[in-house]
């Protein structure tokens, strides 16, 4: 059994979904495993990672769309507002969704479906760098 | 330390959660662990997983119930409709629930708590085989 | 490659979030690994788990403020009401966050990012002594 880590930098420029896919695969390849996991992890409580369709962009739009109405930037029920109108709201929409997640490595190749695709879910308005570690476990 | 997978597919009709403790408890028996983790991960991205309590069924009516109202089909919000009104608000509730959830083996058995079972939560309206990846790994 | 495990429990009070990074970070200690993972596995469905920002307490009230207005107790919705109204918004707040968070171990420390607090999100008003179990892995 062995593992390996690596952190990588997602620069955003907005709400949006970001791909990064690609490079937890890239990751997967490196480590070499044939069986085993790997743990994508966000450092950050104003961004947050999810799994969702990557054939229709509509979708992402969507997405956003229903997030920014159920938590609406400047809502008179936050207190939190001294670093702008869409940082509560941010740290909502991060609890709501995931800041780790497990996909098993099978095969040597991560288990996503057919339809999904890895992000990182960017809630600020201001661009970021945001730091996801990636861990890969397994043989 | 060693690791198992298998791939189970659970078959739905219509949206509602479809319990798989059991699977989830043979499997991490075949494969052995006294100690070590159980990941299940669901290979799609409008239906999703999520722990409830398994004792009243009226739990899982009220969470449909919940969901379907926060995220309603044919939403005048969504732009992605072309696969039915039930497939964008089928995404959203995957993001507000889980694709990935890690569950510890104690003494040979899942660490679920006394009112804990393992569900897939399926939101489309038409039947579905759902692939699910059980990832058992420890000693 | 080792693992080890420890149950802690949780004294609460109310609705609210409980951190215990600081519990989680001495067990990692204790566990002595240099590179790995560690995985927290809530074993209820009326309280969860939740990654937040550590800094200014408002982010806490607010937080709870919205997942009050999101899924209010005694909402008329809800056909589970026999233990309680704030019963079965409990169980909903629980699937709209986690019951398994995994953080990788890197040098020695969990990646938790500058900000970012570890907490037990209790949904219920009647104090409750809550059960975490810890799995750290890797070597």
């Amino acid at each position: 059994m062995r593992q390996e880590q690596k952190e990588i930098t997602v620069m955003t420029s907005g709400p949006g979904l970001y791909e990064f896919s690609d490079a937890a695969r890239s990751f997967t390849h490196e480590a070499g495993l044939s069986m085993g996991q790997l743990t994508a992890y966000c450092r950050h409580t104003s961004a947050s990672l999810v799994i969702q369709e990557n054939a229709d962009p509509d979708v992402q739009r969507d997405l956003l769309a229903f997030f920014n109405r159920l938590v609406p930037d400047g809502d008179a029920l936050f207190v939190h507002t001294m670093e702008g109108p869409d940082d509560m709201p941010a740290h909502v929409k991060s609890a709501l969704t995931q800041t780790s997640i497990t996909i098993p490595i099978v095969r040597s190749a991560l288990a996503l479906g057919t339809w999904q695709g890895l992000y990182l879910f960017e809630h600020r308005r201001k661009p970021h760098a945001r730091n996801i570690v990636l861990h890969a476990l397994g043989e």
